[in-house]
């Protein structure tokens, strides 16, 4: 087998705060597969929020990246050659966890093949339909536990995550669905075309306000937190009694250098019943088949919408995850690297 | 039937902040009960910590009590009369919502037969076999879903309520059961008489280190909250991942002017998949068979322990709030009023 030079992600150093460009390395490296390995050119790579949580040395549910090797994430590619009887042929598409580079290498069972359903973009695998995709489902279904007649509030949801939470939430019988996102584009995207009923854009002012004029006397049912901070406040204020929250993130406070205050006002939790869950996708692999099933065939028909936000080049990786983090996106970011 | 004469607490003004004695009016009232009401002198009332809560004018769970009007609450006496086959007699013992006063006057329907058992005192049942008990049951049972093996936190652990709590967890096979109180003298009541395996008086310093150096390295897996603020921000950092808290009260808070900072590390609750869950057990009654089971056969041989604080007479009937507001309290706090 042909060696191939492939370019590659290091951590370079930790950041503090937000991350520089010089916090990570683009290393240029030759691999050459043995026997047993396949190796893989990668089409496109994942720029994911948790990521910024793994450059950090401290325990999570992630490991951290380590110190000078390099880096991972999602991302699907084409087969280039693998070991006769793996299962695996040249060609074939397959999603992996060897991001942040151009080629990946490793033993057949680290990658899975896909078969890419007509229309749908490869990139898709990555987004509505790969983690983030799964995570929507998982969290509003499965932790939030949304159900028929709910008003549901889902924040980042303009993102990757958020924009399937809201059509989720409308295909299982939500009352009314609401989002809040960066930008005046946003908030027109989800009204528009994802089909929310109603969306502010958080930097217009007070989130606890804002939030309070779209959601009326009515309340919140369930909360699909992707930011923490005041849209976390903001939201068990509207809560009603028995309302849950499901969270997935706190995208706020990743680059925070000292921790925000919390919800001044969780002791309502008490009063009003209501249960805050966190959750990490990871945990929920086995509902893989139930969300393919059902939400796959509503992307082929068009029922589910998705964005994408496409930055073209492996050299721009770092940028399109400072981008992302800054909420530049709407849809899924990815970065094509072939 | 015979009219009597009956002190009861009405509510003058609307405290701000800690109540204050005039905030509160023993009036002396004649009672004659009608041809379809019953007469209970009260030998028991409860102070609870919920009632400061009703004394706001804000919607809660609990109606407000209102200005002017008589204040209400758990109370245990015997009947002096009832109306032929309404199922009283008199001498029977009952339960019932009508305290805060010396007889209470109602249909028979607002009160609950009591049978008592042999060396029970009559005042138990406002505590361990009464409503804190049913607390303590739904929230550890059902709320925070403690098993066998799990190392369980408890704080106000000398209260009615939590000293129930660490004793549940002890018989349902948790590894280590920890509680926080307010003196030297209640956590030697914790690890004395209660079984508890570790406590730490909140008052010598940093509530998240002192519950870190009894904890260890382990981690803990439940925490029942009656607090709220430090405590729950401190067991947010000592949960292990999947830990959850049944979050009860908010006792540090009830009497703040304006709303505390809420826990800074909520956002540990993604990473560690944590389930916070608010409960009223007003929502619980269901479980008061199952609780009753369980629990006063336990309390009868022995196996469950508590500990009350009675205050004697209607007249201190205020000083006995406060009192259990700043934690004067072991074990229930319950006021003699015959």
């Amino acid at each position: 087998m042909t060696a191939v030079e492939s370019r590659e992600f290091h951590l370079a150093a930790r950041p503090v705060g937000w991350p520089k460009p010089s916090d990570l390395a683009l290393v240029t490296v030759t691999l050459e597969p043995g026997p047993d390995e396949a190796l893989v050119r990668n089409t496109f790579c994942s720029v994911d929020p948790y990521m910024r949580g793994r450059m950090n040395d401290v325990r999570s549910y992630a490991p951290p990246y380590q110190l000078g090797e390099r880096m991972y994430g999602g991302a699907i590619g084409e087969v280039v050659s693998a070991p006769d009887g793996s299962g695996l042929a040249p060609g074939d598409v397959v999603t992996h966890q060897l991001g942040w580079r151009e080629f990946a290498l490793g033993p057949p069972a680290a990658f899975g093949q896909v078969d890419v359903a007509p229309g749908v973009s490869l990139s898709a695998y990555l987004g509505v339909l790969g983690m983030p995709g799964l995570t929507a489902f998982v969290g509003l279904y499965d932790i939030a536990a949304i159900k028929e007649g709910d008003v549901a509030f889902v924040s980042s949801a303009a993102g990757a995550v958020g924009s399937l939470v809201g059509q989720l939430a409308r295909m299982r019988g939500a009352r009314k669905v609401i989002g809040s996102a960066g930008s005046r584009e946003k908030v027109d995207v989800l009204t528009g075309e994802l089909g929310f009923d109603a969306a502010f854009n958080y930097r217009d002012g007070d989130v606890d306000r804002l939030l309070g004029d779209v959601v009326g006397e009515g309340g919140i049912d369930v909360y699909f937190d992707n930011v923490g901070g005041d849209h976390l406040e903001a939201a068990i204020t509207a809560l009603n009694p028995f309302g849950r929250i499901a969270m997935c993130g706190a995208i706020s406070q990743y680059n925070a250098e000292s921790p925000p205050p919390g919800p001044r006002n969780l002791a309502m939790a008490v009063g009003k019943r209501l249960r805050l869950q966190g959750f990490i996708v990871s945990d929920h692999f086995g509902r893989l088949g139930d969300f393919m099933a059902e939400v796959e065939p509503a992307v082929r028909d068009g029922r589910i919408r998705y964005r994408e936000t496409v930055v073209e080049g492996i050299e721009n990786m770092v940028d399109a995850l400072l981008g992302m983090l800054r909420g530049d996106n709407i849809g899924k970011m990815v970065v094509r690297v072939s």
